[in-house]
């Protein structure tokens, strides 16, 4: 496949086209705020970068207004076109990844997306999550600890995930609460639970950026994974989710680009009739596990 | 006024960074085809360049995410946000300076606007364009040539602008139509008409596209201005405005940039009584005279 090279622009007119960006950045000079200001330029600048960079057609030009206008067209309540795009183009994890500056061995952030829900129920240690979300039984273990080592006792864990259909329970009209939950790590900073092991399922895709998807040759589809946040005082917030090592997902890429390598954990498959670590009776049922010790980073780190 | 500089960022977390954004511009390796994929993956390193510039923050993505959804909101087929927001960030001025790169002396480009209309009524060389339109009687006058200095006889001659209220014929909802017409230069390339003086205008400034320019201190109100599209067989089309010399609003700064040095033109303010280039019996009326000589580029220039 070729790339196509833009046509060489002339000094003269690169003249021109430099003042014209130079214009609009000034034109914020009297901006009373100055971090405003700031990132108006910058946008400015990046902006008119990328339409010089290639050359951008006025064809070209209107296709990206009519994109933009059916992205807010399709955007109400309950969907997020803009958002969406965010997160296809990468943009939403850049963000997450400039405010949450690796620190250490801490555990690395990713994107918090759209589905979680404030007061979630109150689960005991060794409680189940899942509430009437159907999927496999799925134990999950590990210890919540600072980035010396040190437990974190009574960290804060919050847990959310889809369903074996691909949905949360939000996106059901009934009202259910299924598929999420909050518990307390132990004296020690440890913690288990029970989950279901994490299918894929896809972002909207029947909008502008699902189009946008398919004529780009990718897929909508997000690689498995189970929503955490965790909070303790004195720590830095950690949102992020852990992966299903083996999907295929992870190889085709997640839509959203949330995966890090040091968030894909080994679910273990355990065959039916496998004894399960608090002698639940799973009558049969096969059933997995998973381990994730979390490190949290100081607060102001 | 103190610029916000960005903390240091360290070698580890740029790399964190910059493999993010390798991976997303990797996402569109698989895109048929060539040109969408180059433009996508410019799009997407400029996007993850100011994000990682300015460390966006998250209550910034929240109120990017925001006002792109309240963009959304307010468009319809009579108001166009996303046009007024490429307009305002000079994006719109930038991609027509790319598409219509510099050719010697040949007359500057500007801004289409939206309110053009095809089939604008014809009328003759020296006749009136402004219908029931209010405003200053104002005769226009020039030449057509091409950049050796030959005229083009017969290049079609497109002008519209707006009345002395600020408003296009489209604007108003009683389908009049005034301000508007199409004329052919004679045989030696010249051309005159009877026109309006411009007068400046705010573009719709009510929703958050004016929000933004009120808190970065920049006024809404475009530079008064007559619109212009000649067209003629193997010239290039010419879609630009004239300006007038001594409008206060040139030094506040046209709110879309479409002002270039060389469209600036004197407005010859004549007082009641003088007699008009056409005998035209202006009643006392006091009017005002404009030369434009317009040069069009080679159509394969």
């Amino acid at each position: 496949m070729q790339t196509t090279t833009a046509p060489a622009v002339s000094a003269e007119q690169q003249a021109i086209e430099q003042n014209l960006t130079d214009t609009v950045v000034a034109s914020f000079d009297g901006t009373p705020d100055p971090r405003l200001k700031t990132v108006m330029a910058s946008l400015t600048r990046h902006l008119h970068a990328f339409i010089r960079d290639v050359r951008l057609t006025e064809a070209e030009w209107n296709a990206a207004i009519e994109f933009l206008t059916e992205a807010g067209n399709i955007t109400d309540d309950k969907r997020q076109e803009f958002i969406l795009l965010s997160d296809v183009l990468g943009a939403s994890m850049q963000t997450i990844a400039v405010n949450n500056e690796a620190v250490g061995n801490a555990t690395e952030a990713t994107v918090f997306g759209p589905f979680f829900v404030e007061d979630a129920p109150l689960i005991p240690l060794g409680g189940d999550i899942a509430g009437d979300a159907a999927g496999q039984p799925c134990w999950i273990e590990g210890t919540v600890t600072d980035t010396q080592g040190n437990p974190v006792p009574g960290a804060r864990i919050e847990v959310w995930e889809a369903d074996d259909e691909g949905f949360y329970d939000v996106q059901y009209t009934d009202g259910r609460v299924a598929g999420r939950a909050h518990l307390f790590a132990d004296d020690d900073g440890g913690y288990n639970f029970w989950a279901l092991t994490p299918t894929p399922y896809p972002i909207p895709h029947d909008g502008p950026v699902g189009k946008m998807l398919e004529s780009t040759g990718r897929s909508p589809v997000r690689a498995s994974h189970l929503h955490f946040m965790v909070t303790a005082p004195e720590h830095r917030t950690l949102v992020t989710h852990i992966f299903v090592e083996g999907d295929p997902q992870l190889a085709i890429g997640d839509s959203v680009f949330g995966v890090k390598d040091s968030l894909v954990k080994k679910f273990e498959q355990q065959v039916e009739g496998t004894a399960t670590p608090d002698d639940r009776n799973l009558d049969k049922t096969p059933w997995a596990r998973a381990r994730f010790d979390i490190v949290l980073a100081p607060e102001d780190a």
